[in-house]
């Protein structure tokens, strides 16, 4: 193997495929990323694996030989982001799984892994294929990746769960305490299910995909490819592939209720920024902060106790419609949710202090963020 | 106690003072900062103390009570660092040591503990005064506090050792690995010491004066008053108090070789990125690297191996004066050094691979950064 290429390129692409390099390898040779050089393409792929997650990535590289080997994920990426701006040159030792690297400041050589030992990712037999404009996606994974659960014994609650029909895809997402479900079209009939498909997955490589989607065209298509097991999201020179997460999803729409008896619409900075600072007193304590609907006032004023401590209120200008009302919530799961809201405006729906509450971006993208409100004493 | 201020004044100065709060104070009132505010004065001021380190800041205030309770560093300020950019009224509870914060947000009660157990910070008796620009305190701060000890238990050596005689300053440092020396003149003639002083001042304290010497005139003198147990910067609006670290400084002067076989000139930031790439592979095994004086070709080579994981070379031009050497370091001790040095090109001197180098800037301040090689088998 020998290639050479900018070292802006190496860098960027090393890093990105780093992401799915485990900390604590199971076996050494996942601790290192997957180098193939084609001399035919003039092309170089990187593939990080951890035998969930793998991303693979490809780049044009002026390639003299053909070869592959495996690459310490963490050492390689660290002497190459500090090398300066220009070529290197990158060539297998003959007789040993060692690599040297050359530029003008000097040259380093690092030791690898045979290739032979690094698994496959894991290829799809019979696969569907759905496409998404990046731009739906962003929109669906930034509006649920929040609400996923971070414990990893929940299963299926640490995904999230995409139901694909016609041209709408919606995104759900629960950790049991709150539930966030946005539903997007497709606008630039990039969108063609060519089945419906309902399958959960990994919160860990969704993370992955918005990442990169962040530099991907925003107009272009993704294409998911899917089997029983496995999906791939192709990206051009990139590919996320993960396992689905096997288990039944909550029945989460039936647990959204379907009229409420009480609305208000308030500005969502300001709500952010108020409880902000309700929240250094509410995190003294139990995390909870009281919320008072005053239809005659046309207002909500939010208001926190923690004996011995100190105590909170504000209020907000809203506008209120049905009776006055005290309701209760972890302060956590409001300010979370409110933060992935995208509009200037909200809207609170709710019917009693023991029900289900909604919150809802004013226009935009149609997002639904379930709350679950908190019992207080009177 | 009641008071009006803006919000970023009072964020500013109680935020300065938290710094000196410690995390987790042997008694309670010590987590708190004392606020006294004085109506005829028409100021407020704040103090924060760990026994050991205190901080006190003055500032303007419409005061229409005097009076003095402390409050709970932490919670009061995540509360006021949130507050929008407006004016805020403090007053306390005529029954209660509970103040309320109020501004158009909201109004937040917290409760604090009485100004009464709040220990006095400590006061000097007969007190030498010694005053020194911000300029000349900054270069010598920045060039030695670096070296001193982490190590709690390593006494006089976690602070900086200050010698000051006729017009000149001096700041020490070593933690027994390596020894930073800086000699200030201070060029303004705001340096004028009463007395000759030998000071060993904790590392901690002048951190802290570093940072609030950033924001201070720079050519404004800086007075420390001296008694035998205490330091006072005084710095017009705030105050840094802290107890003086007792013990026999080593005497590190003696340690400095007069003369040196061996002297090289090159780029500092050159040297420091080779560093820092070799340093990764350094980092894998002992920290070691290898510097190879060659005259010949008035270079320095920079080698480090560790086997089983890889090797680096590095080349840098240097003019060399005396016969080839090869002389190894700790990589840290060398990269922090270097990055103290304020210079575009330093000097290195040394005798033999057991002999301390010597790191000194080219023009500029006077320093000298004295490391002990580490012996390498050829």
């Amino acid at each position: 193997m020998k290639f050479s290429c900018a070292q802006t390129e190496f860098n960027a692409q090393f890093s990105l495929v780093s992401r799915a390099v485990p900390s604590r390898p199971s076996k050494p040779v996942l601790g290192n990323v997957l180098v193939t050089a084609d001399a035919d393409a003039q092309s170089v792929t990187l593939v990080g694996f951890d035998e969930t997650l793998g991303i693979q990535t490809t780049f044009a590289a002026q390639v003299d030989e053909s070869g592959a080997l495996t690459l310490p994920a963490k050492l390689l990426g660290d002497i190459v982001s500090r090398l300066p701006n220009e070529d290197i040159d990158i060539s297998e030792d003959s007789d040993e799984p060692v690599v040297t690297l050359a530029c003008s400041a000097g040259r380093y050589q690092v030791r690898g892994l045979s290739a032979e030992d690094y698994p496959n990712l894991p290829e799809l037999e019979v696969t569907d294929v759905i496409k998404v404009s990046a731009d739906a996606l962003i929109e669906g994974l930034r509006g649920a990746l929040f609400a996923t659960s971070s414990d990893e014994t929940k299963q299926v609650l640490t995904g999230v769960h995409l139901t694909a029909s016609d041209a709408s895809l919606e995104f759900a997402a629960t950790d049991g305490h709150r539930l966030a479900v946005v539903n997007t079209i497709d606008e630039t009939g990039a969108f063609t299910p060519d089945l419906d498909m309902t399958v959960t997955i990994p919160g860990k490589a969704l993370r992955e995909l918005e990442r990169i989607l962040q530099t991907y065209p925003s107009s272009e298509p993704v294409a998911f490819q899917l089997d029983d097991t496995q999906v791939v999201f192709d990206l051009g020179r990139q590919r996320i592939t993960t396992r689905l997460l096997e288990g039944q999803y909550p029945n989460y729409n039936q647990l959204i209720p379907k009229q409420f008896e009480r609305q208000l619409t308030l500005d969502r900075k300001q709500f952010v920024s108020s409880l902000e600072r309700i929240a250094v007193i509410a995190d003294q304590r139990n995390n909870i902060v009281k919320l008072s609907i005053n239809n005659t006032q046309q207002s909500l004023a939010l208001s926190v106790e923690a004996q011995e401590v100190g105590s909170g209120l504000e209020n907000l200008p809203a506008q209120v419609t049905g009776d006055d009302l005290d309701i209760a919530f972890n302060v956590r799961y409001l300010l979370e949710g409110l933060k992935a809201l995208p509009t200037a405006e909200i809207q609170i729906q709710c019917n009693t202090a023991t029900s289900p509450s909604v919150l809802t971006p004013l226009g935009g993208t149609k997002i639904t963020y379930l709350v679950m409100p908190v019992q207080i004493r009177s």
